[in-house]
Protein backbone atom coordinates (compact mmCIF):
# COMPACT_ATOMS: atom_id res chain seq x y z
CA UNK A 1 0.00 0.00 0.00
CA UNK A 2 1.38 3.29 -1.04
CA UNK A 3 1.95 5.84 1.91
CA UNK A 4 -0.67 8.38 0.33
CA UNK A 5 -3.27 5.92 -0.85
CA UNK A 6 -6.29 6.32 1.39
CA UNK A 7 -7.71 2.79 1.82
CA UNK A 8 -11.10 2.10 -0.40
CA UNK A 9 -14.19 0.70 1.14
CA UNK A 10 -15.28 -2.49 0.77
CA UNK A 11 -19.01 -2.13 -0.04
CA UNK A 12 -21.45 -5.42 0.10
CA UNK A 13 -24.59 -4.24 -1.88
CA UNK A 14 -27.87 -5.46 -2.31
CA UNK A 15 -29.48 -5.74 -5.50
CA UNK A 16 -33.01 -6.79 -4.41
CA UNK A 17 -34.72 -9.80 -6.09
CA UNK A 18 -33.89 -9.31 -9.44
CA UNK A 19 -36.28 -6.03 -11.07
CA UNK A 20 -33.80 -3.49 -11.53
CA UNK A 21 -36.04 -1.10 -10.33
CA UNK A 22 -36.45 -2.70 -6.93
CA UNK A 23 -32.80 -1.41 -6.41
CA UNK A 24 -32.23 1.10 -3.50
CA UNK A 25 -31.14 4.47 -4.45
CA UNK A 26 -27.96 3.82 -2.66
CA UNK A 27 -27.19 0.57 -4.62
CA UNK A 28 -28.20 1.87 -8.28
CA UNK A 29 -26.13 4.78 -7.46
CA UNK A 30 -23.11 2.37 -6.19
CA UNK A 31 -23.20 -0.05 -8.85
CA UNK A 32 -22.96 2.18 -11.41
CA UNK A 33 -20.21 4.55 -10.04
CA UNK A 34 -18.31 0.63 -9.57
CA UNK A 35 -15.00 0.56 -11.14
CA UNK A 36 -14.22 -2.54 -9.60
CA UNK A 37 -16.87 -5.07 -9.03
CA UNK A 38 -16.94 -8.64 -7.77
CA UNK A 39 -19.79 -11.47 -7.40
CA UNK A 40 -19.97 -15.36 -6.27
CA UNK A 41 -20.99 -17.81 -8.98
CA UNK A 42 -21.03 -21.27 -9.82
CA UNK A 43 -17.95 -21.92 -12.41
CA UNK A 44 -19.47 -22.17 -15.80
CA UNK A 45 -22.44 -19.57 -15.46
CA UNK A 46 -22.77 -15.83 -15.61
CA UNK A 47 -23.91 -15.14 -11.77
CA UNK A 48 -26.94 -14.68 -10.39
CA UNK A 49 -26.14 -10.74 -9.19
CA UNK A 50 -23.90 -10.43 -12.73
CA UNK A 51 -26.66 -10.85 -14.69
CA UNK A 52 -28.99 -8.59 -12.51
CA UNK A 53 -26.81 -5.85 -12.24
CA UNK A 54 -25.30 -5.92 -15.92
CA UNK A 55 -27.40 -3.31 -17.29
CA UNK A 56 -25.83 -0.91 -14.91
CA UNK A 57 -22.22 -2.01 -15.15
CA UNK A 58 -19.86 1.13 -16.00
CA UNK A 59 -17.84 0.10 -19.29
CA UNK A 60 -14.45 -0.88 -18.70
CA UNK A 61 -15.30 -2.14 -14.81
CA UNK A 62 -12.96 -4.57 -13.55
CA UNK A 63 -14.52 -8.12 -12.89
CA UNK A 64 -14.02 -10.27 -9.83
CA UNK A 65 -15.78 -13.23 -10.41
CA UNK A 66 -15.74 -15.19 -7.28
CA UNK A 67 -16.18 -19.00 -8.73
CA UNK A 68 -17.11 -21.35 -5.92
CA UNK A 69 -14.81 -24.46 -6.09
CA UNK A 70 -17.77 -26.77 -4.91
CA UNK A 71 -21.29 -26.75 -4.96
CA UNK A 72 -22.94 -30.21 -4.85
CA UNK A 73 -20.46 -32.79 -5.18
CA UNK A 74 -19.40 -33.36 -1.43
CA UNK A 75 -22.08 -33.40 1.28
CA UNK A 76 -21.96 -30.95 3.66
CA UNK A 77 -21.65 -33.16 6.16
CA UNK A 78 -17.99 -34.05 5.17
CA UNK A 79 -15.34 -32.19 6.43
CA UNK A 80 -13.26 -31.53 3.29
CA UNK A 81 -16.49 -29.32 2.15
CA UNK A 82 -15.58 -26.90 4.99
CA UNK A 83 -12.03 -26.90 4.39
CA UNK A 84 -12.42 -26.44 0.77
CA UNK A 85 -14.97 -23.82 1.12
CA UNK A 86 -12.84 -21.60 3.70
CA UNK A 87 -10.00 -21.70 2.01
CA UNK A 88 -11.82 -20.39 -1.29
CA UNK A 89 -13.72 -17.66 0.68
CA UNK A 90 -10.27 -16.61 2.50
CA UNK A 91 -8.80 -16.72 -1.02
CA UNK A 92 -11.60 -13.75 -1.89
CA UNK A 93 -11.32 -12.09 0.82
CA UNK A 94 -7.18 -11.53 0.81
CA UNK A 95 -8.06 -10.45 -3.12
CA UNK A 96 -10.48 -8.01 -1.85
CA UNK A 97 -8.59 -6.23 0.94
CA UNK A 98 -5.68 -6.01 -1.70
CA UNK A 99 -7.83 -3.94 -3.94
CA UNK A 100 -9.24 -2.09 -0.79
CA UNK A 101 -5.41 -1.59 0.46
CA UNK A 102 -4.52 -0.04 -2.86
CA UNK A 103 -7.31 2.83 -2.45
CA UNK A 104 -10.04 1.10 -4.55
CA UNK A 105 -13.09 0.77 -3.46
CA UNK A 106 -14.67 -2.15 -4.34
CA UNK A 107 -18.49 -3.30 -4.87
CA UNK A 108 -19.47 -6.70 -3.98
CA UNK A 109 -22.54 -7.51 -5.69
CA UNK A 110 -25.11 -9.59 -3.81
CA UNK A 111 -28.67 -10.69 -4.75
CA UNK A 112 -31.21 -10.68 -2.01
CA UNK A 113 -30.27 -8.94 1.26
CA UNK A 114 -26.49 -9.43 1.86
CA UNK A 115 -27.17 -10.11 5.97
CA UNK A 116 -29.95 -12.43 5.05
CA UNK A 117 -28.26 -15.86 4.51
CA UNK A 118 -26.10 -14.47 1.94
CA UNK A 119 -22.79 -15.11 0.76
CA UNK A 120 -21.00 -11.88 1.14
CA UNK A 121 -21.29 -12.81 5.17
CA UNK A 122 -18.42 -14.65 4.58
CA UNK A 123 -16.63 -11.83 3.15
CA UNK A 124 -18.17 -9.77 5.99
CA UNK A 125 -16.42 -11.21 9.05
CA UNK A 126 -12.97 -11.86 7.62
CA UNK A 127 -12.44 -8.02 6.02
CA UNK A 128 -14.89 -5.67 8.90
CA UNK A 129 -11.81 -5.85 11.20
CA UNK A 130 -9.11 -5.16 7.99
CA UNK A 131 -10.30 -2.31 5.87
CA UNK A 132 -13.70 -0.30 5.63
CA UNK A 133 -16.37 -2.38 4.88
CA UNK A 134 -20.09 -0.70 4.21
CA UNK A 135 -23.06 -3.29 3.60
CA UNK A 136 -25.84 -2.17 2.08
CA UNK A 137 -29.43 -3.40 3.06
CA UNK A 138 -31.85 -4.48 0.10
CA UNK A 139 -35.47 -6.03 -0.51
CA UNK A 140 -35.12 -9.82 -0.02
CA UNK A 141 -36.12 -12.10 -2.49
CA UNK A 142 -39.13 -13.50 -0.46
CA UNK A 143 -40.81 -9.59 -0.14
CA UNK A 144 -40.14 -10.11 -4.15
CA UNK A 145 -42.09 -13.43 -4.07
CA UNK A 146 -44.90 -12.18 -1.59
CA UNK A 147 -45.77 -9.26 -3.70
CA UNK A 148 -45.74 -11.29 -6.70
CA UNK A 149 -48.84 -13.54 -4.95
CA UNK A 150 -50.73 -9.90 -4.93
CA UNK A 151 -51.53 -11.06 -1.20
CA UNK A 152 -50.19 -10.05 2.13
CA UNK A 153 -48.10 -12.46 3.55
CA UNK A 154 -48.84 -11.59 7.46
CA UNK A 155 -51.26 -9.66 9.51
CA UNK A 156 -52.02 -8.32 12.96
CA UNK A 157 -50.18 -11.10 15.24
CA UNK A 158 -49.22 -14.09 12.43
CA UNK A 159 -45.68 -15.76 13.10
CA UNK A 160 -43.77 -15.67 10.21
CA UNK A 161 -41.43 -18.39 9.88
CA UNK A 162 -38.29 -18.63 7.50
CA UNK A 163 -37.50 -21.88 6.54
CA UNK A 164 -34.68 -23.68 4.40
CA UNK A 165 -35.20 -26.22 2.06
CA UNK A 166 -32.10 -28.19 3.23
CA UNK A 167 -33.33 -28.81 6.66
CA UNK A 168 -34.70 -32.42 7.67
CA UNK A 169 -37.94 -32.90 6.86
CA UNK A 170 -39.09 -33.38 10.50
CA UNK A 171 -37.73 -30.08 11.62
CA UNK A 172 -39.76 -28.82 8.48
CA UNK A 173 -42.79 -30.33 9.25
CA UNK A 174 -42.69 -29.41 12.98
CA UNK A 175 -41.68 -25.27 12.17
CA UNK A 176 -44.31 -25.31 9.70
CA UNK A 177 -46.74 -26.75 11.98
CA UNK A 178 -45.99 -23.65 14.76
CA UNK A 179 -46.05 -20.67 12.38
CA UNK A 180 -48.98 -18.86 10.83
CA UNK A 181 -47.16 -17.78 7.57
CA UNK A 182 -44.04 -19.68 5.70
CA UNK A 183 -41.36 -18.93 3.58
CA UNK A 184 -39.61 -21.73 2.56
CA UNK A 185 -36.14 -20.92 0.54
CA UNK A 186 -33.18 -23.09 -0.93
CA UNK A 187 -35.78 -25.53 -2.99
CA UNK A 188 -34.14 -27.27 -5.77
CA UNK A 189 -33.57 -30.52 -5.14
CA UNK A 190 -35.47 -30.36 -1.74
CA UNK A 191 -39.27 -29.85 -3.46
CA UNK A 192 -39.98 -33.47 -2.81
CA UNK A 193 -38.97 -33.03 1.05
CA UNK A 194 -40.69 -29.56 1.11
CA UNK A 195 -43.80 -30.54 -0.42
CA UNK A 196 -43.84 -33.84 1.74
CA UNK A 197 -43.43 -31.46 4.85
CA UNK A 198 -45.99 -29.10 3.86
CA UNK A 199 -48.51 -32.08 3.88
CA UNK A 200 -47.12 -33.28 6.98
CA UNK A 201 -48.37 -29.95 8.46
CA UNK A 202 -51.52 -29.62 6.95
CA UNK A 203 -50.21 -26.66 4.47
CA UNK A 204 -49.79 -28.05 1.45
CA UNK A 205 -53.17 -27.12 -0.42
CA UNK A 206 -52.35 -23.37 0.99
CA UNK A 207 -48.75 -23.16 -0.31
CA UNK A 208 -47.45 -20.78 -3.39
CA UNK A 209 -44.89 -21.36 -5.39
CA UNK A 210 -42.93 -18.38 -7.10
CA UNK A 211 -40.23 -18.65 -9.28
CA UNK A 212 -37.35 -15.90 -10.54
CA UNK A 213 -39.97 -13.21 -8.50
CA UNK A 214 -39.75 -9.69 -10.36
CA UNK A 215 -38.31 -10.70 -13.15
CA UNK A 216 -39.44 -11.07 -16.38
CA UNK A 217 -39.91 -15.00 -16.46
CA UNK A 218 -41.48 -14.42 -13.10
CA UNK A 219 -44.16 -17.42 -12.30
CA UNK A 220 -46.59 -17.47 -9.48
CA UNK A 221 -48.69 -20.85 -8.65
CA UNK A 222 -50.10 -23.12 -6.62
CA UNK A 223 -48.15 -25.48 -5.23
CA UNK A 224 -50.47 -28.10 -5.82
CA UNK A 225 -50.86 -26.89 -9.38
CA UNK A 226 -46.82 -27.18 -9.75
CA UNK A 227 -46.34 -30.93 -11.17
CA UNK A 228 -43.18 -32.46 -10.53
CA UNK A 229 -41.09 -30.46 -12.86
CA UNK A 230 -37.27 -29.00 -11.53
CA UNK A 231 -37.64 -26.03 -9.81
CA UNK A 232 -34.80 -23.49 -9.67
CA UNK A 233 -32.71 -23.13 -6.09
CA UNK A 234 -33.66 -19.76 -5.90
CA UNK A 235 -37.59 -20.12 -6.14
CA UNK A 236 -39.71 -19.85 -2.92
CA UNK A 237 -42.93 -21.07 -1.50
CA UNK A 238 -44.83 -19.00 0.42
CA UNK A 239 -48.23 -19.90 2.95
CA UNK A 240 -49.76 -16.88 3.88
CA UNK A 241 -50.98 -16.04 7.09
CA UNK A 242 -54.54 -15.15 8.05
CA UNK A 243 -54.43 -13.25 11.17
CA UNK A 244 -56.16 -10.30 12.53
CA UNK A 245 -57.89 -7.87 9.88
CA UNK A 246 -60.63 -5.20 10.24
CA UNK B 1 -65.93 9.54 -13.79
CA UNK B 2 -65.96 11.30 -16.96
CA UNK B 3 -66.24 9.43 -19.80
CA UNK B 4 -63.03 10.37 -21.16
CA UNK B 5 -60.80 9.88 -17.66
CA UNK B 6 -58.33 7.24 -17.55
CA UNK B 7 -58.76 5.73 -13.76
CA UNK B 8 -56.10 5.92 -12.00
CA UNK B 9 -53.93 3.91 -10.11
CA UNK B 10 -53.46 3.90 -6.30
CA UNK B 11 -49.84 2.71 -5.78
CA UNK B 12 -49.05 1.16 -2.07
CA UNK B 13 -45.15 2.37 -1.80
CA UNK B 14 -42.97 0.79 0.32
CA UNK B 15 -40.28 3.48 1.83
CA UNK B 16 -38.27 1.05 3.85
CA UNK B 17 -37.04 1.56 7.32
CA UNK B 18 -36.48 4.88 6.48
CA UNK B 19 -33.05 6.29 5.16
CA UNK B 20 -34.23 7.61 2.05
CA UNK B 21 -31.53 6.10 0.31
CA UNK B 22 -32.79 2.95 1.14
CA UNK B 23 -35.63 3.58 -1.22
CA UNK B 24 -36.36 1.47 -4.28
CA UNK B 25 -35.09 3.43 -7.50
CA UNK B 26 -39.23 2.99 -8.21
CA UNK B 27 -40.46 4.25 -4.98
CA UNK B 28 -38.04 7.39 -5.33
CA UNK B 29 -39.23 7.97 -8.55
CA UNK B 30 -43.38 7.68 -7.81
CA UNK B 31 -42.96 9.75 -4.27
CA UNK B 32 -40.97 12.63 -6.00
CA UNK B 33 -43.68 12.44 -8.97
CA UNK B 34 -46.48 12.08 -7.11
CA UNK B 35 -49.10 14.49 -7.41
CA UNK B 36 -51.86 12.92 -4.81
CA UNK B 37 -50.30 11.16 -1.72
CA UNK B 38 -52.10 9.66 1.56
CA UNK B 39 -50.92 7.82 5.02
CA UNK B 40 -51.71 6.65 8.04
CA UNK B 41 -51.30 8.25 11.26
CA UNK B 42 -52.40 8.54 14.71
CA UNK B 43 -54.60 11.46 15.47
CA UNK B 44 -52.09 14.91 16.20
CA UNK B 45 -49.01 13.31 14.97
CA UNK B 46 -46.90 13.93 11.68
CA UNK B 47 -47.20 10.18 10.84
CA UNK B 48 -44.01 8.18 10.28
CA UNK B 49 -44.32 7.91 6.37
CA UNK B 50 -45.14 11.40 6.16
CA UNK B 51 -41.96 12.30 7.83
CA UNK B 52 -39.94 10.07 5.96
CA UNK B 53 -40.89 10.87 2.73
CA UNK B 54 -41.08 14.85 3.33
CA UNK B 55 -37.90 15.89 1.77
CA UNK B 56 -38.87 14.14 -1.28
CA UNK B 57 -42.96 15.66 -1.86
CA UNK B 58 -43.25 17.93 -5.01
CA UNK B 59 -44.39 21.06 -3.96
CA UNK B 60 -48.33 21.42 -4.39
CA UNK B 61 -48.75 17.74 -3.44
CA UNK B 62 -51.90 17.05 -2.04
CA UNK B 63 -52.00 14.87 1.12
CA UNK B 64 -55.03 13.19 2.47
CA UNK B 65 -53.94 12.18 6.40
CA UNK B 66 -55.85 9.07 6.90
CA UNK B 67 -56.06 9.48 10.95
CA UNK B 68 -56.39 6.27 13.03
CA UNK B 69 -60.03 6.62 15.22
CA UNK B 70 -58.38 4.35 18.37
CA UNK B 71 -55.23 2.94 18.96
CA UNK B 72 -55.26 1.76 22.41
CA UNK B 73 -57.58 2.86 24.30
CA UNK B 74 -59.89 -0.14 23.47
CA UNK B 75 -58.73 -3.78 23.76
CA UNK B 76 -58.27 -5.87 20.91
CA UNK B 77 -60.82 -8.24 22.24
CA UNK B 78 -63.40 -5.65 22.25
CA UNK B 79 -66.01 -5.78 18.99
CA UNK B 80 -66.29 -1.94 18.89
CA UNK B 81 -62.20 -1.99 18.01
CA UNK B 82 -63.09 -4.25 14.73
CA UNK B 83 -66.02 -1.84 14.21
CA UNK B 84 -64.54 1.08 14.08
CA UNK B 85 -61.65 0.40 12.61
CA UNK B 86 -63.37 -1.41 9.84
CA UNK B 87 -65.61 1.67 9.63
CA UNK B 88 -62.45 3.79 8.75
CA UNK B 89 -60.61 1.71 6.77
CA UNK B 90 -63.57 1.06 4.61
CA UNK B 91 -63.86 5.29 4.70
CA UNK B 92 -60.52 5.92 3.54
CA UNK B 93 -60.74 3.32 0.67
CA UNK B 94 -63.66 5.16 -0.93
CA UNK B 95 -61.28 8.29 -0.36
CA UNK B 96 -58.59 6.67 -2.45
CA UNK B 97 -61.56 5.06 -4.94
CA UNK B 98 -62.91 8.00 -5.81
CA UNK B 99 -59.50 9.80 -6.79
CA UNK B 100 -58.75 6.78 -8.84
CA UNK B 101 -61.65 7.07 -11.02
CA UNK B 102 -61.39 10.65 -11.44
CA UNK B 103 -58.44 10.06 -12.80
CA UNK B 104 -55.89 10.39 -10.28
CA UNK B 105 -52.80 8.49 -9.46
CA UNK B 106 -52.46 8.41 -5.81
CA UNK B 107 -49.40 7.32 -3.98
CA UNK B 108 -49.63 5.70 -0.42
CA UNK B 109 -46.88 5.79 1.51
CA UNK B 110 -46.08 3.26 3.67
CA UNK B 111 -43.30 2.67 6.38
CA UNK B 112 -41.51 -1.05 5.59
CA UNK B 113 -42.59 -3.71 3.32
CA UNK B 114 -46.64 -3.03 2.21
CA UNK B 115 -47.35 -6.67 2.48
CA UNK B 116 -45.50 -7.47 5.70
CA UNK B 117 -47.60 -6.56 8.70
CA UNK B 118 -48.45 -3.02 6.79
CA UNK B 119 -51.77 -0.54 7.34
CA UNK B 120 -51.80 -0.85 3.27
CA UNK B 121 -52.35 -3.98 3.38
CA UNK B 122 -56.46 -2.88 4.44
CA UNK B 123 -56.92 -0.68 1.70
CA UNK B 124 -55.65 -2.95 -0.99
CA UNK B 125 -57.93 -5.98 -0.24
CA UNK B 126 -60.74 -3.37 -0.62
CA UNK B 127 -59.49 -1.70 -4.17
CA UNK B 128 -57.84 -4.61 -5.65
CA UNK B 129 -60.95 -5.81 -7.39
CA UNK B 130 -61.90 -2.19 -8.03
CA UNK B 131 -59.27 0.18 -9.31
CA UNK B 132 -55.78 -0.48 -10.23
CA UNK B 133 -53.30 -1.37 -7.62
CA UNK B 134 -49.68 -1.26 -7.89
CA UNK B 135 -47.51 -2.61 -4.78
CA UNK B 136 -43.93 -1.83 -4.23
CA UNK B 137 -41.87 -3.81 -1.93
CA UNK B 138 -39.56 -2.09 -0.15
CA UNK B 139 -36.75 -3.20 2.63
CA UNK B 140 -37.82 -3.88 5.58
CA UNK B 141 -37.41 -2.72 9.13
CA UNK B 142 -36.37 -5.79 10.10
CA UNK B 143 -33.76 -5.88 7.51
CA UNK B 144 -32.31 -2.05 8.65
CA UNK B 145 -32.39 -2.88 11.96
CA UNK B 146 -30.09 -6.88 11.47
CA UNK B 147 -28.01 -4.53 9.21
CA UNK B 148 -27.24 -1.55 11.51
CA UNK B 149 -26.30 -4.48 14.67
CA UNK B 150 -22.94 -5.32 11.94
CA UNK B 151 -23.91 -9.16 12.48
CA UNK B 152 -25.81 -11.38 9.74
CA UNK B 153 -28.99 -12.17 10.58
CA UNK B 154 -29.09 -15.91 9.45
CA UNK B 155 -26.35 -18.50 8.34
CA UNK B 156 -26.71 -22.17 6.30
CA UNK B 157 -30.02 -23.77 7.67
CA UNK B 158 -30.96 -21.31 10.62
CA UNK B 159 -34.99 -20.83 11.03
CA UNK B 160 -35.83 -17.45 11.32
CA UNK B 161 -39.10 -16.70 13.38
CA UNK B 162 -40.52 -13.16 12.95
CA UNK B 163 -42.85 -12.46 16.11
CA UNK B 164 -45.21 -9.26 17.34
CA UNK B 165 -44.68 -7.71 20.89
CA UNK B 166 -48.44 -7.94 20.90
CA UNK B 167 -48.42 -12.05 21.45
CA UNK B 168 -49.05 -13.73 24.85
CA UNK B 169 -45.89 -14.60 26.51
CA UNK B 170 -45.85 -18.30 26.70
CA UNK B 171 -46.34 -18.15 22.90
CA UNK B 172 -43.38 -15.70 22.42
CA UNK B 173 -41.55 -17.72 24.78
CA UNK B 174 -41.95 -20.82 22.42
CA UNK B 175 -41.26 -19.88 19.45
CA UNK B 176 -38.17 -18.11 20.58
CA UNK B 177 -37.33 -21.64 21.71
CA UNK B 178 -37.26 -23.68 18.70
CA UNK B 179 -35.77 -20.35 16.36
CA UNK B 180 -31.97 -20.28 15.82
CA UNK B 181 -32.82 -16.43 14.98
CA UNK B 182 -35.67 -14.12 16.18
CA UNK B 183 -36.94 -10.97 14.86
CA UNK B 184 -39.63 -9.36 17.65
CA UNK B 185 -41.43 -5.91 16.42
CA UNK B 186 -44.27 -3.96 17.58
CA UNK B 187 -42.57 -3.98 21.01
CA UNK B 188 -43.66 -0.47 22.58
CA UNK B 189 -45.50 -1.51 26.05
CA UNK B 190 -45.03 -5.10 25.64
CA UNK B 191 -41.28 -4.55 26.27
CA UNK B 192 -41.42 -6.13 29.83
CA UNK B 193 -43.21 -9.21 28.56
CA UNK B 194 -40.67 -9.78 25.35
CA UNK B 195 -38.02 -9.36 28.38
CA UNK B 196 -39.37 -12.51 30.05
CA UNK B 197 -40.22 -14.28 27.48
CA UNK B 198 -36.99 -13.67 25.95
CA UNK B 199 -35.86 -15.01 29.47
CA UNK B 200 -37.57 -18.23 29.68
CA UNK B 201 -36.51 -19.14 26.06
CA UNK B 202 -32.78 -18.48 27.09
CA UNK B 203 -32.02 -16.38 24.47
CA UNK B 204 -32.20 -12.37 26.50
CA UNK B 205 -28.63 -12.17 26.59
CA UNK B 206 -27.96 -12.82 22.86
CA UNK B 207 -30.44 -9.97 22.25
CA UNK B 208 -30.50 -7.01 20.61
CA UNK B 209 -32.55 -3.43 20.50
CA UNK B 210 -32.56 -1.39 17.33
CA UNK B 211 -34.45 1.97 17.55
CA UNK B 212 -35.13 4.26 14.71
CA UNK B 213 -32.61 1.70 12.18
CA UNK B 214 -30.99 3.57 9.64
CA UNK B 215 -32.33 7.00 10.65
CA UNK B 216 -30.26 9.53 12.04
CA UNK B 217 -31.59 9.08 15.59
CA UNK B 218 -30.71 5.09 15.44
CA UNK B 219 -29.21 3.41 18.40
CA UNK B 220 -27.99 -0.12 19.10
CA UNK B 221 -27.60 -2.06 22.02
CA UNK B 222 -27.34 -5.27 23.54
CA UNK B 223 -31.34 -5.34 24.87
CA UNK B 224 -29.24 -6.44 28.49
CA UNK B 225 -27.76 -2.94 28.75
CA UNK B 226 -30.70 -1.46 28.04
CA UNK B 227 -32.29 -0.48 30.77
CA UNK B 228 -36.01 0.51 31.85
CA UNK B 229 -36.36 3.35 29.52
CA UNK B 230 -39.44 3.44 27.30
CA UNK B 231 -39.23 1.93 23.99
CA UNK B 232 -40.70 3.13 20.82
CA UNK B 233 -43.07 0.94 19.16
CA UNK B 234 -41.28 0.76 16.11
CA UNK B 235 -37.90 -0.65 17.93
CA UNK B 236 -37.05 -4.05 16.59
CA UNK B 237 -35.36 -6.99 18.61
CA UNK B 238 -33.25 -9.33 16.95
CA UNK B 239 -30.98 -12.61 18.37
CA UNK B 240 -28.53 -13.77 15.51
CA UNK B 241 -28.48 -17.01 13.72
CA UNK B 242 -25.31 -19.19 14.88
CA UNK B 243 -25.60 -21.91 12.04
CA UNK B 244 -23.02 -22.78 9.37
CA UNK B 245 -20.06 -20.89 8.59
CA UNK B 246 -16.87 -22.36 6.95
Amino acid sequence: MSASAKTGTVYGVGLGPGDLELLSVKADRLVRGARHVAFFRKAGRTGQSRRIAAPLLAEGAIEFAMEYPVTTEIPLSDPRYNEILSAFYADCAAHLRALAEAGHDVVVLCEGDPFFYGSFMHMYTRLKDVVPVDVVPAITGMSGAWTATGMPITWGDDVLSVLMGTLPKDVLATQMASADAIVVMKIGRNIDKVRAALRTAGKFDAAWLIEYATMPNQTVQKLSDAGDKVTPYFSIIVVHGQGRRP
